[in-house]
């Protein structure tokens, strides 16, 4: 788990997968499991199972499978999940709003601490017990709090801009909404989540199985599990 | 275009990254760029973009490159884009009401035509234009539209349940926000939304660059785009 060796993104993408479904197969008290049985439930393949663990200096042992709270405990400190990550949200509206009250960010360990925005009537406004406050006021929460990653929902024109004050402020990561790809001159990691992306994956899938009478997938849910 | 060529899931969630740079050269006026040039901006090999491209027939000449907005219509043609897709929402929390209020949906081909919901309190609010309806009046809604897709903004509990009466009613694509991964024994095309996984590998990234004095990567922004 200390392993230095340098661990591709691709895989570092189908962690967050692995931890969920260890995460239902301790909710259902399952303690031990085959890459083979792991294999059935997530539609990837056993033997690219053991090649991603095995990039971790592996968990599994011949004949027994995988202790299923070990490899669970080891991925989230692998995912960083043991850092207590704190994360604040500029942007109160509607995407900034459903952010603040996603239940399942807590849970995987980031605590959700400040939500700023610039408009005056949402300022002093309670988001799941949390006041939101104006965005001049970062700079001085950020010296008294120790903040790991601002969430940005703002407007697509701002975007840049704010994301670079929240760079100088010291944040290291940025989880960016808007669909763009943010790219900064400074030391800090930024993930772009784009929506619309996903949305015309599907559409894609829907023109290919229904409207061109392709040869379509085999089963509904899938295609994506297999190759995302 | 019309090449009934199976293409890989792979390439097809490259596509809407390309869709949205060439959106960006046509507004900077941009009529033709080479594949160098395009991989310079997406931070993607020459190469792979060239194979992309000709698994669909290919739209490059060589020494002139791609005309930006051939190829920008051909994929949107591709991504089915040109279908007009219809969407309902179903859940008016507030991620149900996120998606209500983005406005790059439909920019994309994607029009939104209902928002459906249990909770007395905002049945026949108006979201951007919208009366919420309730969930009983979808059958009703469905026999008298023509619903593509489902946006899935329901809790967790109950998502399996509304999935299964939206398939059951005849929609095709269901767009899931649930962190699960949704599966139905019906012939419909699932895409799961996982807010929580980008978050977590985020978190990795953070984890890696900051906390373990690796080698980090070389530039913000960068690593996503290569291998995503």
């Amino acid at each position: 788990m200390n392993d230095k060796k340098k661990v591709s993104l691709a895989v570092v993408r189908r962690l967050p997968r692995y931890y969920r479904y260890l995460a239902d197969l301790l909710k259902m008290d399952i303690t031990r499991i085959s890459s083979k049985e792991l294999s059935a439930r997530m539609g990837i393949t056993a033997s690219q199972i053991r090649q991603d663990l095995n990039c971790f200096g592996g968990f599994g042992q011949q004949g027994y499978g995988y202790n299923v709270e070990v490899l669970f405990r080891e991925i989230g400190a692998i995912l960083g999940l043991t850092n207590n990550y704190t994360t604040i949200i500029i942007g109160a509206g509607h995407m900034g709003q459903a952010l603040a009250n996603y239940k399942n960010f807590e849970k995987r360990g980031f605590k959700n601490i400040g939500i700023f925005d610039v408009k005056e009537e949402i300022i002093g406004k309670e988001i799941n017990g949390i006041k939101v406050m104006h965005i001049d006021e970062l700079d001085e929460f950020v010296k008294h709090h120790k903040v790991d990653i601002a969430m940005l929902t703002v407007p697509y024109e701002v975007t840049p801009i704010v994301a670079e004050k929240a760079a100088k402020l010291g944040i290291k990561g940025l989880w960016n909404f808007s669909p763009m790809d943010l790219k900064l001159p400074y030391d800090v990691i930024i993930e772009n989540v784009h929506l619309s992306d996903s949305l015309m994956v599907l559409g894609y899938r829907l023109n290919e199985r229904f409207c061109k009478g392709g040869r379509g997938e085999a089963k509904s849910g899938d295609a994506k599990d297999g190759e995302k």
